[in-house]
């Protein structure tokens, strides 16, 4: 019997590949929030969906290579906690990409594109970091800045909330509707936080 | 001194319980939907509510179970974060049919209906998954089932809040009682989810 | 070489530092509630807000002690989730403290000054608990009485989302301001169970 010892490289390198595929949907929002017809944000939204679609499969891979794997980088249970919070910051963003589409908004408040700033920012940083978990306490820096971040961007959805309903204080519909997106960016952005804590768990626990 | 050695039969049948629970509980759904009355609504809602507290007793007893144990089945920790997330199901299934009646809703959009279709063959899946549990890794027909169904539940919520706010153009306060409804199912379905991907976690760590 | 051996004292003093700080943002809810002017509610939000960074200081210390340790008092992974659990019952009082704030509320229907009991109290239950942690399967009172209060809590924010689209059924924007407070609140009321939740499976582990 020969035991399959798996290139530990594959885990970083698919993690890799789901933080690339989450960037690129960050790319496509400022599209998405300046497109002006049903059609342009139709498009934009299925890029989003399809990228999304890439990224679940390859946290799959993650979760599939953990079983079968006799060796992983580091403890099972953190890589798979890891690549779901991973999956998780493109699920919202193409959850927030969806409710767009679907509720054909196409005004919005200025703080929202600082808000979809703060995700392509993150997901950069994300990218980035994911080569160097080979080294999970040299991270130190991106969940500083990750979280310097989510701060900002918490901050940030508070006021988005009271401008959305100053602004459309005669139409309670559209309110809801722009609540409902600038909620799912939000959560993108928690996403990341969820990345970044538990990437420094990990280097507290390898420490 | 005698060790107590548990029958880890114990276990899976306190995990049953909930689950059974939780069917039971899914299974009045539909007649909460269609009440006519205060009185039936008040009626059924109570009837989930009792098995609810029937759901929590199983758990606190899987939890002080797994505390006097010398033997448990797997991972102490593990057992206790199954036992949460399937006591979540029934919680925010209970929640739901609550706000049904304390906000004394008698008409949905047809979709709302097909949530519930869906928690409740979440429901069925789940109590046949349980006494499989002794071997974990057997269950990936569970897990990928439900996630296919909770990608299904989320595209539907989605279109469930454009319905909504649509129909309700004009009446944002029932817009709002509907869309704290339908919140709850997705809570619902999203705990479903939670209970799959923690048995798929366990599976990985036995494996 | 030296083995630095951290008192364990250190890790109970910073987590009772934090719950202090928790303790004394609960305190200041209720004169925000009352506050008559918006200097007043803003200088209210400044000193929770305040205690909030204090919180965010002391937790940030367990997590780099714990990296740094060679000793911590339990599993350091349960530690770290500890200190954000903990952590985030002050950030849910905050948030809830910055949106009555930001969106000038100065009406509020009775319960949510019964919520804001609630969280006082299981913000001193909490302080009280921290020093006990050496001996946590000694904290059963803890975890039942805060699960007791979550439970009533859950059902005071249910009737809560009834009497606010009730009272405000002519004023849907008013409605949506509110129900962002109490999200909050029951956000707050939840953070509290999370952590008497972790401690209960740290006893549980530790058994």
């Amino acid at each position: 019997m020969f035991r399959r010892v798996p290139r530990d490289e594959a885990f970083y390198g698919l993690l890799g590949r789901t933080a690339a595929h989450t960037l690129a949907a960050a790319r496509e929002l400022p599209a998405l929030l300046g497109a002006t017809s049903d059609a342009e944000r139709k498009a934009v939204a299925k890029a989003i969906a399809d990228l999304e679609g890439a990224g679940d499969a390859a946290t799959h891979e993650v979760i599939r290579s953990a079983t079968a794997a006799f060796l992983t980088p580091f403890d099972r249970a953190d890589l798979i906690t890891l690549a779901r919070a991973l999956d998780n910051c493109l699920d919202q963003i193409e959850l927030a990409a969806d409710l767009v589409r679907l509720h054909r908004l196409s005004t919005f408040p200025p703080r929202v594109g600082r808000q979809v700033d703060t995700i392509l920012r993150m997901s950069e940083l994300t990218v980035e970091a994911m080569p160097r978990l080979r080294s999970p306490e040299s991270l130190a820096d991106f969940w500083i800045e990750i979280n310097r971040l989510e701060n900002m961007g918490d901050k940030a959805h508070r006021k988005l909330t009271v401008e959305i309903l100053e602004e459309y204080a005669t139409d309670p519909i559209t309110a809801l509707r722009l609540l409902l997106v600038v909620e799912a960016l939000e959560a993108a952005i928690n996403a990341f936080e969820t990345v970044a804590d538990t990437i420094e768990g990990i280097a507290v626990k390898e420490s």
